[in-house]
C-alpha cells in the first residue's frame, strides 16, 4: 500500500541564527534534516519536500541591492530572486539527502523541480501587500524606488529604515503538478514548490511573474492534496502545538479534529506569521482530501505518533 | 516514430550584450529563443533543453562579492552560484516557451530540473584551471583569498586586476538521467544542464560540489547520447561552421562526417574556446549513438536541412 507524505520546513533549517551561513553550514543543517526526514521513507511513506526560503531570499535580496549599488548590476525582481533560492536550496537539500540514502544503502533518487505557483491576480492581498522584504532603504530612496517601479514600501515599525512590502496572496494552482505526482508514485524524492513556489498569474493560459511571497505551508498543503498525499507533515521547532502556549493552562496538543482546530485558531491560541499559518495549512489539506497532517519538530520523526495531528474527526 | 532533440545555447541567448539585462529583456529575448525553437517540435521532435549561463553566473559573482564588501554577507561557492542561476534561467525559459506554446495552441508541458554533473575528481584538468571567474581583485586580495581558500588567482592578461580560475573538467554521468528520459519520451519539453549543470565529484555514490565550469555543449552532448536523443542542436550566432572564417577561401559547410569534422580541427579551422569546442561536442555525440548534430544559429531552424550538420559518414 503505497502512501504519500508531503513535508514542508522553513529555510532556517538550512541557515540558521547565530551560524554565518556558510555553504558548510547549511550543507551540514540540512544533511541533519533529512537524515530525520529518512524516518518517513522507514514507516513506508513516498516523500515529497516542500521548503522555505526565507533567509536565503533575504540574502540574494541584499546582495542584488549591493551590486545595484557596487557595480551597477540591475536588479532583479522577486520572483526571479525566488527561482535563484529554489534552485540553490533544492540542490542543498539533494546533497544532504543523497548522503543520507548512501548511508542507509536506500537507491531512491532525489529530483528537483523549479516550480511555478499560480495565484488570483484578483487576490485581495495585492490590494494590501503587508510582507516586508529585502533591504532597509531610506525615506528618500523608498520614495524614488516607489515612484520609478510601483513597488510599495513601508518604513519599519522598529526604526530600521524603509522597507519593500510585498503581497502574500493564497496559492491557487500548483504548476506541472501531474508531474509531481507521476515522478513520487514511482518511488523518487521529489523537491518543489520552494519558498511556497514562484508567484505567477494567469492570463489566457500565460503564466507572468509577480512580485509577491506565497506562505510555504499553504503551498504545501496545496501540493499535497492536488497530489493526493495521505499526510503532510509541516516542520517546526517544537514538538507540538499548543493551547495557552507559554501561559497558565498550557497543554500541548496530540490529536485533533479540523473543527477543534478551528475553533483553537478563532480563540486566539496560535500566534499569527507563527503557528497560526501552520494550522490552517493543516486544516485546508484535511478539508481537501488528507488523511491527517502533522505539526513537530524534525527531531520527533522517529515516533510515528509524534507532533499534533489534525484529522479530519 | 518518436524523435528526441536536445537543444544547446548559451546564456547570451536571454542576455544580450548592449542590453543592460533587465528581467524584461531577457524574458523577451528567450521567448524569441523559444519561438525559433518551436519549428523543431513542428518538425516532430520531443524536446531537451540544455543552455549556459555565463553572462548570469558572472552576475550572481559580482553580487555576491557586492554584498560581502557592503554587508558581510557570506559569499558562496561556484556550484552554489551554478545551482542559483540553473532556477532562475529555467524559470526564464519556462515563461518563454510557455508564452510561445500557448500562441500555438500546444499543450506540452516544460519541466525544469535541478541538475547535478559528475566529473572525475581525476580529471587533469583540475590540475591546471584555466577558466577566470568571477570579478577582478587587487594583487593583495587575490593573495589573500587564494591563502585563505586554496582557489587559485590568476592576473588577467590585459591589465584588469587579478581573478580566480578554476577548472573545466569533462563532464562524466548526467544525475537523474533515467527521470530526464522519462519525462521527455512522454512529450514534456525538459530543461536540464543549466550552465553545463551543477560540477560534482562522486566518492561512494556521494556527489559533492566542487568548483569548476563544465562547458554546457560537451554536457548537452553527453546528455543527448544517454537519454538517446536522435539530433543536437547546438545554437550559436552564425548559421553554419566555416573553413578558412574571415580568410580566404572561407567555405561554409553543410554535411560533414565526424572524420572530416576531426581533420578541420586539427587542421586549426575551429577557434578554441568558441567553434571548435561546439564541434568537438559534436563529434561526441554523434561518437556515441546520435544520428546528426547541427550547428546552427536559433533563426534557421525553420529550415530542415540548415545548418553544418556532423553525420556519422
Amino acid at each position: 500500500m503505497k502512501k504519500i507524505a508531503m513535508v514542508a520546513f522553513g529555510g532556517n533549517a538550512l541557515l540558521r541564527s547565530g551560524q554565518k551561513g556558510t555553504y558548510q553550514e547549511q550543507l551540514a543543517n540540512v544533511e541533519q534534516t533529512c537524515e530525520q526526514l529518512y524516518n518517513l521513507l522507514d514507516q513506508g511513506y513516498f516523500l515529497v519536500i516542500g521548503h522555505g526560503n526565507g533567509p536565503q531570499v533575504g540574502t540574494v535580496m541584499l546582495q542584488q541591492e549591493a551590486g545595484r549599488q557596487l557595480f551597477n548590476l540591475e536588479a532583479m525582481p522577486m520572483d526571479y530572486c525566488g527561482a535563484q533560492t529554489q534552485g540553490a536550496i533544492a540542490y542543498l537539500i539533494e546533497q544532504g539527502m543523497n548522503r543520507v540514502l548512501v548511508r542507509h544503502g536506500n537507491r531512491r533518487r532525489v529530483v528537483s523541480l523549479v516550480t511555478q505557483v499560480v495565484v488570483d491576480k484578483d487576490d485581495p492581498m495585492f490590494r494590501n501587500p503587508t510582507k516586508p522584504v529585502g533591504p532597509y532603504y531610506t525615506r528618500e530612496q523608498a520614495e524614488r524606488f516607489q515612484a520609478e517601479t510601483g513597488a510599495v514600501y513601508r518604513e519599519d515599525p522598529k526604526g530600521n529604515g524603509w522597507r519593500k512590502v510585498v503581497a502574500s496572496p493564497k496559492p491557487v494552482r500548483i504548476n506541472n503538478l501531474e508531474i509531481i505526482r507521476q515522478l513520487v508514485e514511482v518511488g523518487n524524492i521529489v523537491i518543489t514548490v520552494g519558498g511556497g513556489g514562484i508567484p505567477v498569474i494567469e492570463n489566457g493560459g500565460i503564466l507572468s511573474g509577480v512580485e509577491a511571497v506565497i506562505d510555504k505551508d499553504l503551498a504545501s498543503a496545496l501540493c499535497a492534496s492536488q497530489i493526493r498525499a495521505d499526510a503532510l507533515f509541516i516542520l517546526t521547532d517544537v514538538p507540538k502545538v499548543y493551547v495557552n502556549f507559554r501561559k497558565p493552562g498550557e497543554r500541548a496538543l496530540d490529536v485533533i479534529t479540523v473543527e477543534e482546530a478551528k475553533r483553537y485558531l478563532a480563540e486566539g491560541h496560535f500566534t499569527e506569521g507563527s503557528m497560526a499559518p501552520k494550522v490552517r495549512a493543516g486544516i485546508f489539506f484535511v478539508e481537501n482530501g488528507g488523511t491527517e497532517c502533522v505539526i513537530t519538530e524534525a527531531g520527533q520523526l522517529d515516533n510515528p505518533s509524534c507532533g499534533t495531528r489534525i484529522v479530519r474527526q
